[in-house]
């Protein structure tokens, strides 16, 4: 058997994934890319992935694409402690939380964070360098964003909506701890591993939204979340970004 | 054991899951909403459901929101023939499928709709009606997208993006059918319930995109799912909208 997961520094969709490979306990080879370096646009990986994005895992040859798909799926092929709640009702419970983070925390924040970071970032590659790395995005809809967000293209209304949405996912995220361990049904499944996956580097990014006075319950889960042997693993993998 | 379920006209997400719950032969006690009187933003179904959309099914008391959710929850929670292929990787990709249908295709018809019908429905309502009804539906995203409509607001860079979507999702559905009686695995599954909730409009409202001869294969499979019991007696629930 062999498991090979491509995957970026250990945040958002990336650490999603990490999460739950390392607490099911699978054994697999890593592939970095450097998304700083826009690896994830080459032609090498476009070959793995066609859509240019990461993680992806490739379990004896076929490939699994999405990164919340590919939770479902670790869960599903591997032995290992269970990831989900075995009632389908709070199944289904896990899945609003896990779709809520694609449709609207991941959303929110990657938007926000290319406003503020892709302008200097083009700025400080070589004349016509990045025109020439947008070319290469094979999805049109992102290539079309990252170009609106390098040019500060963005509407007041689109911002507006994305900061809304992200004090949103916030205070779900409190109120969704409100006596509880975990978000679902007691125990810890995917739906705290998406949600740590964004929310981690909330008390950083954005003090204001999320600190010990404001959100206790979702600052006391972060410590929980950290503590877990799992989640620490795939927190400890390498951050070339970062390095 | 009681199975209630909350739907609009047989059509985009009240057809996803009026499909598998007929599919799957699950007896349910249905009730009509009527989408076009905004009968899902009042008080009494608010209660049901806060975010103010159909469908909704409630199991023994149990409320299950979203559509995609739902239909995964009726496969697991009922007896009868599966909707999900047994092979893991295979139901990773029936989740490509079904994800796809919310992030893009269901998107993109939506927008496009609401665009075309919205202004003209906002000018037939008696003077400020229009508005007092916008201030009922919960989601603030949704809200604003409705008063955007109305006033025909969209960006042209919106417009020609979920344009380019809508072909895309067609173009897909029609490589994907090559060869293939059904989506996923050579059997009847939720991705095909999903994409032929949104697909099944197509030919009349976009006649260009979806033909005889642009789209042979996608034309023969529509005509394939409409001779399931369960797809047929899903589209023969009442249609008030019509009336």
């Amino acid at each position: 058997m062999t498991v090979e997961l491509y995957h970026g520094e250990p945040g958002s969709n990336s650490l999603k994934v990490l999460q739950a490979i390392h607490e099911k306990g699978v054994r697999f080879d890593s592939h970095y890319i450097n998304l700083s370096k826009f690896e994830q646009h080459e032609p090498e990986f476009l070959k793995i992935n066609p859509a240019g994005q990461v993680p992806v895992l490739v379990h004896d040859g076929r490939v699994v694409t999405e990164s919340t798909i590919i939770n479902e799926y670790i869960d599903r092929a591997f032995d290992g402690p269970p990831l989900r709640p075995s009632d389908p009702y709070d199944e289904a419970q896990m899945r609003i939380w896990t779709k809520f983070v694609d449709d609207v925390f991941r959303p929110s924040l990657s938007y926000l964070a290319w406003h503020r970071v892709i302008p200097g970032l083009a700025s400080r590659l070589p004349e016509g360098e990045f025109e020439k790395r947008l070319e290469r995005i094979p999805l049109k809809e992102k290539r079309d964003k990252w170009s609106l967000a390098a040019s500060g293209g963005f509407s007041s209304r689109e911002l507006e909506t994305w900061r809304h949405q992200l004090k949103e996912s916030i205070d779900r995220l409190e109120n969704g701890l409100d006596g509880r361990e975990w978000l679902v049904a007691g125990s810890f499944s995917l739906a705290d591993i998406a949600m740590f996956s964004m929310a981690i580097g909330v008390p950083m990014s954005y003090p204001e939204l999320m600190n010990n006075q404001r959100t206790p319950n979702a600052i006391g889960w972060i410590a929980r979340m950290r503590a877990r042997p799992g989640v620490a693993a795939a927190l400890a993998m390498p951050n070339r970004n970062a390095a």
